[in-house]
């Protein structure tokens, strides 16, 4: 993108009419996009899914970090007033390298997902599942420590829960049997509350509950952002006031083809616009 | 990399001398390095693993032939004599791409697999299992059936195989299941010979034997690809002469250590060198 359509965006930045910039490393990140929209139904949207790199989950922290650069740098190019880091990988690895990067106001996945935790759980077991990127960088533990300590948290890696996911193997007898492999010790703790740490659990959620009963809450990091950017928004004076019709945008890193037909599925209606762009200088 | 590193690089261009160079998206295309080293165990060889894009084979053509013209930038910048694709995956979307772009000698794994699994054949019925994109692109069909016309083809994508052989369940129930599943319709057909269209897919070699019977005949594609480059060498008057030692050297665009430590596993002896690296302009 050249700086003339930088020049010629449609939107002022830090207008409270100028969109809010959601990105993540590809579909999973629509879990948050509908929080978002349910919760602030009248603010436009602009999608970014670096499917072409996608998964973030596996990757080093260094190339998270760079990833996540180039993410912000494109949604922070199209004019919006705030951005969301819909992924939970590049929350835990690049939220506060992001917020020293750009003057925007910026959200993660994390610190809100950890808050409802907090608030939720009776006895002070919380769990998380999530990538092993996520897992590895203790974000969670961090976050939920330092709004209350003497919290007991145990974490669990699920690294084919994506896969499985992207196969559509919702309730198949597989995932029932990595379900039960995944969350065998977590079962049999005292975990009363679970963190779905990871953009994709929620399509998986039926079969989690299965396994882990329904004696557990989950928290669902999706409707948490959708909260804490509504707090932000409306702290800041930026909620958008502009009667006419929100805007929203998709771009994607590879097939906007492929996108478009998980999309629509998962936000269950027509997308009007996915573009596929290039990032970054890697 | 700059110019400069360029003209310094210990090797000349189309020098008997000169490395092989050897690219795949990951890890997966050690299986063809450790068949190359077994077969010429004299030559030079540079290694590049796209681990920061790894996996290639949901990724769309445009962006799989794009990624293979930057890592086969790369190992020509490191004076190879001759480029091997060792991703079916790269050689099935963008081999013939590749050998628009450079002069050196370029080989892909399609054809010599093609060649091997038309050469073992006793019925003419012959399976293949890849990824996406592979099966995608009809590729082993097309090269079968330049080969001997009237084969009959069954090809089936197993997209769930590299999560599961990079999860390190080679012999799980769970991986067992996959592959009844993903096997099911080839077991009950009448193919005698099997392509592991993927190189990840020797490392479940034994649960695909296990699911397929041992009346199949494999094709492993890296024991194909090393009769091809030694016997493309051999035709050009570019087998290595230098009695010096050889020299390797590894580059993946990720974490050197998570790839030193699965190659270590993967090719039973230490790596001198692991050098992380950035490539093209994404």
């Amino acid at each position: 993108m050249d700086t003339s359509e930088i020049r010629n965006s449609k939107f002022k930045i830090r207008n409270p009419d100028s969109p809010i910039g959601i990105f993540d490393s590809g579909v999973g990140g629509l879990t948050v996009f509908r929080a978002i929209e349910q919760r602030l139904p009248n603010e436009s949207l602009i999608y970014l899914g670096d499917t072409a790199r996608i998964p973030y989950g596996v990757r080093s922290p260094a190339t998270i970090e760079r990833y996540a650069l180039e993410c912000a740098t494109f949604v922070q190019s199209r004019g919006v007033k705030a951005i969301v880091i819909a992924c939970n990988t590049a929350s835990a690895l690049a939220a506060n390298y992001l917020r020293s990067q750009f003057e925007l106001p910026i959200t993660g996945v994390i610190r809100p997902g950890s808050r409802r935790a907090v608030e939720k759980t009776r006895n002070g077991h919380i769990g998380v599942i999530a990538t092993e990127a996520t897992v590895g960088s203790g974000a969670y533990e961090r976050a939920m420590l330092a709004i209350r300590s003497g919290l007991e948290i145990t974490s669990r890696a699920c690294p084919l829960f994506v896969p499985l996911a992207e196969e559509g193997w919702l309730n198949h007898p597989v995932t029932r049997q990595v379900a039960e492999e995944y969350l065998a010790e977590l079962r049999s703790s005292r975990v009363d509350t679970l963190v779905l740490g990871c953009t994709h659990y929620p399509i998986l959620r039926p079969v989690i509950e299965q396994t882990m009963g329904d004696h557990i809450s989950y928290v669902d990091s999706g409707e948490a952002v959708a909260d804490e950017i509504a707090k932000l928004l409306e702290e800041r004076g930026l909620i958008r006031r502009d009667e006419q019709p929100r805007v929203e945008e998709f771009y994607v890193t590879d097939s906007a083809e492929r996108f478009r037909r998980v999309a629509e599925l998962f936000l269950g209606r027509p997308l009007e616009s996915v573009v596929t762009v290039k990032l970054g200088t890697v």
